[in-house]
């Protein structure tokens, strides 16, 4: 059994980790860890966990923590960074929900973020935690920046496209649409139910932290920087994200995009490319890891459009660290990821 | 491995029988019936099934089906009495989550629901399918008339009460709220998100089908004659059941409420009897086979108000079948039914 | 023209004045007042308003709001209280839209808000801002306790049952559903879109402060002391109450309801009794002054279930209070008012 | 008073029209017809309608329409196109809120909508109802085709870069967002609430309706042909229309894009330009007549952003067709429709 450890319990990333691993045959829920919550057991906060799960929070502690195998941070940028040293240094593996690891400009990192890094050497072990895009480095990694929820959508569509330099890459556009879930569970006006239902809106137009994730991301795939134009939007739905990615060929002649989605995600688990003509529903991955993808170039012209769906707080989040986990402990890739969406 | 069937694969019971059943490790779906939907892949019509089942819709036949251990009914009532005179001839156990076989007084059932019963004599057969009233029954029955949603609930909330025969059984109330699943996938004005989402009605105040369901049971465990006004409502959500009882204390003296429904429910494994003072929330259950309740006193008056929560799709339908299998046919009464409510 | 100030213009209830006033023919908003937001656009904070209100927040001011002749307050109970007497004594009227002159017994009030009140004595004084109850008393009055949300559709429901003495007192049941804003626009967990939609739970179950108002006005409607179970539900929505009301008849001859409740109503502009079967939808008054009414005897038992839909942002509150003053300032009943349900 | 009739009242642009008009000083609804509904009170059916209008459907009927001034199609296309005819003749206005006469290229129209246009020499005299573009040629109209609900969103936001000549026109991207309700009052299954909240999706890539008449619309603007990609998808929520607009500068010289839409619409009554770095939210205009817009241009980067939103029922629909009717009869442009949006 994988011993696991999770800081930052208390978000919505951290009751999906426990929803995921509670069932996870190969894995235990060894600690986790809220500095509010200390001794309050997790299935007092989240109900729907009685039954299923009898842990207490307790206070972040590197003894506890480095008796696990893997520690996750679902925790906010600015705290993987402190204690994964020590973890490291410990024999522990590092699974970094957040944003720590996953830039590896630091200085681009910390004008972004706004913080100083405090562990840049480690930047540069880390590996990119989208298994799709690196699995062979995922298996021998022991620090993980796991890919953000944006990112994973917007790059899984782009993929086929850019690997095999089919489109202009100097405007590539990601008009990207996220549930609420994604902006955490922090109190705040903007979220509350009565201002974020029946109302559709778009935010960060100018910059959002997910931009250079994703062109760092798209530049690696095309071999060559990419133009990147990013537009989040706020849905009136708890969890998805709807990622439509335009793209625009260098070559008319059609290179036979349907098939080249087909065989580019044969052999992986969690993508499902579409029967051509589809549009992939959010709800069709509500709960599950997988990604759902379709391919069109409407009129025939020369703009492809790929639609991808993810859950955010899965594949976007829990369910992929799981999937990392799996990948680094030498698991079946899919254990304990086999939920069927909750439909309706 | 048990080889089940469904007749009725397109409604919301049908493919929540699916997605619990694809999960199932002692079950394999044999054949799943739509008659307008011969031939097409179950996964075409709900791509939330890509991936986890490779079975397409079949025209309901009798000699498909005979090969299954147990056949699901998961159909408008007055389907599942045509075929089960034969099925259960043929030593298929039947396992009917509509109205057919829930009443036993036929004439009444005749009444309620307009439609005359071909086959009364198995109605006396049949066991009422829920488990923490008549587990043993079930153990040994051929056929089972599952419980409704609305009286799932509604059931398992006065359950301590009534026998115990503490409260006055003349006003019992059920106020009872429902997400839209329980009106079906059937297209009708009435459940377009435009007309359904926000706002709060109720429906059938006069008289809806539950009533004489939840009466009968109630009798049943009260021992006498019960009164009881049960008005449903409709909310703006798919999934969930809500009911808040109210009853009136026989004698002002309180008896131990808490610890009363803890006791009741010790040993059930979908019931969860929630602290003192708790309110639990539909959410809670969503995409879970859980039951959790609460009782309480308000003001110390002599009003008991008991509330109880369920998915309607789980524990008011396909779960509740799944359990009810489990029992029938001696698998451990919680396989497969182990799913963690999808928070948030 | 009416010169209307506004105290505490950032909440719900603020806003929705604004809405309603800046349209309204008779009134002109002089001041509105926020501390945190001194000196900003009011339809900065709410676009909604752009283009329909030119007015800033200011710092709440005595000699500011003492030049109007109508001072709105939209607060937390504690705030009114504070100011009120300085502005009756220049001889502007006060409408308190929060809970500082609702309930007549001052220490009950003090109990249950848990707050000392600063003028017991201008407590007499207020008149409850109900019209149905008591126009002719708001008519004359200087200072108005408007009624709660849950209190002024209760209220309403009970009100023709209890002049005419026809249900038993000691038990009545109000099982009422809110819309989320009913909570106020505050940041806080629980009504975030994720925690509050897609879920339908009970709360304040114990007790809930608008239990001794409901009380009170119950007790003056009926002549005596009445026993009230209140249980308020959390709806997964922006706008609109739905009490459900359950009393049982004194006399099981049917007094003719339906005749009853339309007679009590025919004269009031904003009481609208729905045809004999019919439910209302809390969609039907959304962003409207009406409350809408149905009265059923179920199954022709002696239990009466009323049923009553109010806008808990308008009739419920800001609607209601500019009803009042329009009585007050001897303008058309309805002017203003006459906004029609956004419906779909 | 401009003595008005309705044909197709049943929907929710009809019903829509109805809450619009019902308020408007200058108008009176004379007829409102509905086949199937002949002889039922309109608020019976809406009963947001009960106390604003006492009026019921009626058959179609020429006699009756031809007695009113002006006579609106809230219909599916081809049924305006059988009674205007005799409309004109007799002296009455036309404005259809469908797409009969929307789009100048017969057969291009004949060919998506796949029906037989019975009057083609109407078309060639129909004006389209875009008041921002058109407003001179409406005012002398006897027939209008009013823009469709994306139409209005996209042509506005693309107006001020097309007719100043800024952007490339060869790639010109919309991908729009849209509530439910522009999907119709009809019963399908795809827009039950269960189908339809909680999920994202897109739809109609290869060719939405709405593509020939966004296209012929930028081309007027443009003074050449413009290639446009259209991706619409649907929102879970009632009202709105949200597009993200996406083209590229010609010049990499900021043209100064704020002003130049302040300029643009500083004359529009119902034309918000937002503040530089705003983000419009669908919900400012639920209920309204505004159209918001913001225009971006992120990263300094040479693609600019144009995001603009409507309430698809009002702007998008039975607004505009009512700001249309003002201008043809010579009312002030905003009479009737100075509604604030419905926050929150």
């Amino acid at each position: 059994m994988i011993k696991a450890g999770i800081v930052g319990g208390t978000g919505y990333t951290g009751v999906e980790l426990l929803r995921i691993l509670s069932a996870h045959p190969g894995v235990k829920v060894e600690a986790i860890t809220s500095r509010s919550e200390d001794g309050i057991p997790v299935a007092d906060m989240f109900p729907s966990l009685r039954g299923h799960l009898d842990l207490a929070f307790s206070v972040p502690d590197i003894e506890t923590l480095s008796k696990c195998d893997v520690v996750f941070f679902a925790t906010p940028h600015g705290v993987a960074m402190n204690m994964t040293p020590e973890l490291l240094a410990r024999g522990v593996k590092v699974i970094d929900l957040g944003a720590d690891f996953r830039i590896k400009d630091v200085p681009l990192w910390e004008q972004w973020y706004n913080h100083t890094h405090t562990c840049p050497d480690l930047v540069e072990k880390a590996v990119y935690g989208l298994p799709e895009v690196n699995r062979a480095a995922i298996r021998e990694a022991q620090l993980i920046g796991c890919a953000g929820c944006y990112p994973t959508a917007a790059q899984l569509g782009f993929l086929p496209l850019l690997e095999k330099q089919l489109v202009d890459t100097r405007r590539l556009i990601a008009d990207c649409k996220s549930g609420v879930s994604g902006a955490g569970r922090g109190a705040s006006v903007g979220t509350l139910l009565c201002e974020a239902s029946e109302s559709v809106k778009a935010y960060g137009v100018p910059g959002h932290r997910h931009l250079p994730e994703i062109r760092q991301g798209l530049t690696a795939m095309a071999g060559r920087p990419v133009g990147l134009t990013f537009v989040p939007h706020l849905m009136p739905m708890i969890r998805g994200i709807h990622t439509t990615l335009y793209s625009v060929l260098r070559d008319p002649v059609d290179p036979g995009l349907q098939e080249l989605f087909e065989e580019r995600f044969a052999n992986e688990p969690f993508v499902d490319v579409m029967p051509a003509g589809s549009c992939p529903e959010t709800r069709s991955v509500k709960g599950s890891n997988f990604c759902r993808i379709s391919v069109h170039r409407p009129q025939e012209d020369d703009t492809v459009v790929v639609l991808a769906v993810i859950d955010n707080l899965v594949k976007g989040a829990a369910g992929q660290a799981i999937q990392v986990m799996n990948i680094m402990f030498e698991r079946p890739e899919t254990e304990g990821l086999q939920q069927v969406a909750l439909m309706p």
